[in-house]
């Protein structure tokens, strides 16, 4: 009999970095591919995937939105119809220049994000008011030739989603953007479990091309934020450059308004970063892969213990993403540890003292406590009890966001804690892109947000000293 | 009020292919992109795979399968390793040369199929004989530089499943192979309404690397064939080349037995040109974007047709993929014209004289057949309505596929078949690839497969004369 003990994963405390990447391999969410900063997505953490697309996926439809397709390959002339877009997307393009033997006449670049393809189609499909809105959302791969990688947050090629949709009026075009800013802050905080703020960008850090762009900032557990989903107002910045037009019904063409957003598997990232703990992965039960895993212990009467065990999987099948471990070459403690650290949220333990009082053990993955329940309640008791876990999880990282959030009006303080305590800083900014950069120069915080709820009242800007009617957010980012 | 009417069609018999693209683009399933030999699939179309993709993901998570993600890029001297593979796919290969401004100093292919990756990260994850089988499934777009591209059925970017697994035994690669391939006969056959012949492919148009090569194979309504889905069994070839081995119970070292399997988007274009016909596509139930159109007749009387029409949909939103064409530019006739080109199954229609005697009028896709339905069973009846449609139009294709399958025992009736008839011929073969090859030259057609059914005893050669045990099946093919 094998009897080998999880393998230890490097403290979080100690360092975060490293935590984070054992957790990832020893957890087979991801591994390292011999291609430069692509990463694979091994089973488990893609389930992850899956279980966040078909939640994503049910909001995007129930609100009017289909799914469609576009070409991985975008020509070079395409992409670089739109000024600002191509300056801040070019640096990391990966190009292709052959096709079998030949070489190509123009250069093609590998999606880094659709614009500029689904924009040249637009055009061409949309000819009446009647035509609008479009509203269309593409899953794909795309590809960014970055520097530094880092599996889930960085990697060269990720996975995503991207909505695009075109409108008749700048107001249908602001809505639908806030519209799918508040389906990713519902998806996020409900079904991740990941309280976040949610706000508007800087111009320093909007998307390249777009008129505004809002997001959804998350806290990390080292106190660095991460953009967690961003839905922008395009305005007519494209659909000038790409001729996208429509007769309205007073008889007048117009340029349509446009909108794109997306989230990626980043948010894996997030989730481990934020719940995890010492012991591996901590997985909200809503998007868990396995949501209870059953142990059978049975040292002694082993028959029935597999057997009673084998009763309980059938019957609670139906209603919960469940596994049963009954390998033989391992001992319940290894297991115990191995499960904690794929982040099970519920453990389900039966031996042979449980049987006799008819009750099983159910243990929690988010505070370890032990629950004994009656056979004839598992189901009911189960049930509550993912809720519970899903809630708690919520609150934990809302606390731990909130007792990292400071307000600070002084830039010595600001560049202190920072330094020493990260977590968000919340301060008054004149709105000037100096003062921004200044800080960013000073500190390496970003501007995170300028979040919508504004309850601090006017005040002074952080850096120059003038009258400032916003309060923002910086952060050290991902 | 406009009132145009759907636009003219070709003909299918008058000129199938401009019929095939016509179908797809005024369908509004796919359009021409910027990108060469790349389309857009658009909503509708999308809609289809989507459906697709349910039904055969379902199948491959109940027999043990999970999914996964790997790479969109792979290193050259990877897709190099496996000798007859690379010799495959060198020559369609997309190659990426450049990531931002930097040269690369290796060039990376797009993937063009993933067995080179998957086989890299399978070496390292397998160890024992208890990690075995691993059975892992990939959704994903693939790309292949083709010279001569066609919507669906030849793109130079399409989207597909791959699975990739690996076995203790040849016996378990064996028995997986012709598992999944029966999975999608299975698919193909309940759920597409396309009947196909099962085989096994010869040496010459095995997969690059594979050591046996089994398909299912449809035939259009034009007398082409068409390859549905293939599942090979790659032996050993991979895992020698990428040292896939683990530890066996005996406790040797061992090389793992592979299988890899998938089917295309290309699926879709075999809907089309099964069962379309010269008003426009006629999709299967199952896989129905749309299973029912709602059209209220309403010329008098519209608020009470429209308030009716409203109830019914209420009513069957729950059980049915259902729309409502309520739109007051078209007219009744424009619609069920616009709606039979898109394939629906059934249209529901609603007026004035239907609400009298409390009944609605079901019109079939399939047969034109209208039948007049007492409201309060429209949903029992529409239930057996699409089960009908969807056993009928599987029918209608066999029986066409069965009256244009000939069998041929002399090579100049042989030619003649394939020159004015198509269809499938069957014939006896004596397994020498020469013989093979020069039907090919003389006659265009391809050895479609070898089928697993064998009931016309041994016989001669249609080329050489020598004995021949095996009758197969040759067409010309998309
Ligand atoms: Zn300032
Ligand atoms: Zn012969």
């Amino acid at each position: 009999m094998e009897n080998e003990y999880v393998k230890e994963i490097t403290s979080k405390s100690q360092d975060f970095s490293q935590w984070y990447v054992d957790v990832i391999l020893k957890a087979e969410l991801a591994d390292y591919s011999p291609v430069r900063g692509c990463m694979v997505i091994r089973p488990y953490g893609y389930a992850v995937w899956e279980n966040m697309q078909k939640l994503l996926d049910a909001r995007f439809k129930s609100t009017g939105h289909k799914n469609a397709y576009f070409p991985l390959f975008i020509p070079e002339s395409l992409l670089k119809k739109e000024a600002e877009h191509v300056e801040g997307f070019a640096p990391e393009v990966a190009w292709v220049t052959h096709g079998g033997q030949e070489e190509l006449a123009e250069r093609i670049a590998v999606r880094p994000t659709s614009e500029t393809i689904i924009c040249s189609m637009y055009s061409k499909w949309i000819k009446s008011w009647r035509d609008l809105p479009v509203l269309i959302n593409q899953w794909c791969n795309v590809v960014r030739w970055e520097k530094s990688t880092r599996p889930f947050l960085r990697t060269a090629e990720f996975l995503w989603q991207e909505g695009h949709t075109a409108h008749r009026t700048e107001e249908d075009a602001e809505e639908e953007t806030l519209k799918m800013l508040e389906i990713y802050r519902d998806f996020v905080e409900t079904d991740l479990a990941l309280p976040v703020i949610k706000g508007r960008k800087s111009e320093n850090e909007k998307f390249a091309g777009a008129l505004r762009t809002y997001t959804i900032e998350a806290m990390m557990s080292d106190g660095k934020a991460l953009q967690a989903g961003t839905s922008h107002n395009l305005g007519q910045h494209f659909s000038k450059v790409f001729d996208i037009t429509f007769l309205d019904q007073d008889g007048q063409l117009k340029n349509v308004w446009q909108t794109s957003w997306g989230v990626s598997t980043r948010l894996i990232g997030a989730i481990i970063m934020t719940h995890g703990d010492d012991r591996g992965l901590k997985l909200p039960p809503k998007i868990a892969p396995v949501q209870v895993i059953i142990v059978p212990i049975s040292s002694q009467k082993k028959d029935m213990v597999l057997n009673k065990a084998a009763e309980i999987f059938a019957r609670l099948k139906q209603d919960f993403r469940l596994e049963m471990d009954d390998r033989d070459e391992y001992t319940p403690g290894w297991k115990f540890n191995e499960w904690e650290m794929k982040g099970v949220p519920v453990r389900l333990e039966v031996g042979p003292k449980d049987i006799e009082k008819h009750q099983v053990i159910l243990v929690r993955r988010d505070t370890g406590e032990k629950i004994s329940v009656d056979e004839s309640e598992i189901n009911s008791k189960l049930k509550s009890l993912l809720d519970e876990i899903q809630v708690n999880m919520f609150r934990q990282a809302k606390r731990f966001m909130d007792e990292n959030t400071r307000e600070i009006e002084d830039f010595e303080e600001f560049k202190k804690v920072i330094e020493e305590k990260r977590g968000f800083i919340k301060t008054h900014w004149c709105e000037n892109g100096d003062c921004e950069k200044f800080i960013k120069e000073q500190t390496g915080a970003t501007l995170r947000c300028i979040p919508f709820e504004q309850d601090a009242g006017p005040g002074r800007c952080i850096v120059c000293g003038k009258e400032a009617n916003k309060v923002v957010y910086f952060a050290k980012s991902y």
